[in-house]
């Protein structure tokens, strides 16, 4: 079994991104499975492209793409990808796409196939706080998890896929002032967690995570 | 011109929905806009049919379906509906379905037609905290606001369609405690701007309202 | 019975300060209390004095000032105010200061003599969000409690005084960007029951409102 | 130079009181600091009896009282206790009281002694969140760190005194649902830095960190 976890580069002015930083950390075998990195640049052009010759090259079975969510306090399993590109700030390029599709055509969203509650339950049986999340914004990390599900629909490795929002780490809230924070290594330790419950159930749990708004 | 705007009842233990509460209180006609109005039952079963029922019968050019969002302080307007029924709690019909579509075999999601970011441009130049969102969460508002586009696409009627998430009114914090809140009477003024701009306008402006998570 | 209430002028950049905004909206005779109103500058050196002058000319019975609490969603009965100037930004007289007592050699704190619970209790009664708050900060809002109870020590005027915390109004959030608001009309129905009920009991009521941090 | 450094056994139905989970794994000596420890009931009636015995025994030149803040994202370092008791909720004797003292007749509040804004400084350097709080809230942490100042009046033991107020850790939050949380080497790291500074300095720096409200 092989795994991609990807991390994106730092952005909007931050010196660390601790998607990457996080995903640097990871051991290379865990349970069994084969953990391939890759550092995703926070770009709309070139994120995807980079992403998908990963995938070509590792040929993996479950692909996990991390992103930095600001504000949240807790390890984020996204549910859903949407076909927009709006950006409140530049990219890494300079770029602001506003209201751009991520792929012309393209259906207006998929969703994740990754066990997203099954792994919320089992992060949250390991002491670390979790969550589903039914929006991962309309940037870069949005962007990718279209991306990746859009790749999903025809690669020959039949993978499955999903995204994870982290919140900050502390020397980041140490800098920028109040907002939740998680210790790299819990980090760390929760992406291990989730690609061990992804590797083994392909089918979700039924549990009651859902938002009333 | 028509416009069909909805509210929901009381759902949750609560007493009042500021939502069906707002809608009851709008003029019958708006800048030339006829405004027709009908409170939807929180219920997965049985609200997108008193739904359609009432696009049948007013056959409306806009359709705007208004839903509390507790916790929030701004006027939202929904950009996306998933097709994702996933309750937090149970509905009006003791129903809590976990993971279930709205629609068998529909597309993961539907854009809203309404244009949206022309009206949170408007709405805060009239002084009203507004803003767009990425997700209407899971339970019956989304279900509504995915059912709507769904009906949109191939009722005779071609009506344009959109979801406003409204805060708590005050009353209802001064009983629950600390949350933000908005009076009813800008509730409702902000719903007669999303109608004004929704009625002049087919195209949606181009302005910085996305998110980064 | 008089009462002199008190409002403060814009600061740190914003238009309109809602506190001198609803002060200037209250009726001048409310429930039989003769209203009296003055606009202090947001200044640390000027608003005691102007505030002293006030109460030397009005000689009131209770004395309310109140301050703009952006962020919070509720009207916040201040508890305490706290012998201390340290400021985040400059007053409108461009000074910071850091540390500083408000009174050389006076208390640490003063709590105010207005009964804050029974105010609480009767404003979420007429439907507005209410609570007790623990601190008035360390900008010119404190210092102007902290020397409204230093000169209520040996005033010939032998009145009770607090201070009310509020929202931001509607208007400045849809400037600003997502944060609690309150509509202006509230916040002056918020005053005009505080003044009331101080004006009817010297003895405050027993409820749960302390707050474990 | 001795530290005596307490913490607070669980209270409100919590199986964990992060407080005294970090203060049991700190070191005996740090930097040339002899470091007792106590921990204390989540009492009213007793909590300063142990206090006060721990003192009269270790006779510290320092005192640092560590309490959970649930729902904050920072370390907290507590300005000044205030003269009330005001309990939101049963304290663990199952005694809830209103708006009564700590000491009948004694001042409206003191300030700590510990330099909180070196701390403050000296946290975020090592890439810890940190904060100056205002408030200590009025339940069982408050009345402790307002009776360590009042001890300290006229101990023969002559130390300086403060309170730090700590965020959940993961593992609570992985039970209770969203809230920040921070991880318990940090905190314990964090309290470690807060020792060595106050040993260090007995004259706080001058720097930014007031609030406005």
């Amino acid at each position: 079994m092989k795994a991609l976890v990807t991390g994106f580069d730092p952005f909007g002015g931050d010196e660390v991104n601790p998607s990457s930083l996080a995903v640097s950390k990871l051991k290379k075998r865990i349970a069994g499975i084969a953990v391939h990195t890759v550092e995703l640049p926070t770009s709309y052009a070139k994120s995807a492209g980079v992403l998908r010759a990963a995938i070509d090259k590792v040929r993996p079975d479950i692909v996990l793409c991390v992103g930095q969510a600001g504000g949240r306090s807790e390890l984020c399993l996204e549910r859903i990808g949407i076909n927009v590109q709006d950006a409140r700030i530049r990219d890494n390029d300079g770029k602001q796409p506003i209201d751009k599709p991520v792929v012309k055509e393209g259906p207006a969203a998929y969703f994740a196939t990754l066990p997203i509650k099954a792994c919320v339950a089992a992060l949250r049986k390991a002491g670390l706080p979790a969550a589903v999340s039914n929006t991962a914004g309309t940037f870069v990390c949005n962007h990718i998890l279209y991306s990746l599900m859009d790749i999903a629909q025809d690669h020959p490795a039949a993978f499955r896929g999903g995204f994870l929002h982290i919140p900050y780490v502390p020397e980041q809230v140490a800098r920028l002032g109040a907002a939740p924070s998680m210790a790299v290594e819990d980090i760390v330790r929760g992406i291990e967690i989730i690609l061990e419950v992804s590797a083994e159930r392909t089918v979700d749990i039924q549990t009651v995570e859902g938002r009333i708004s």
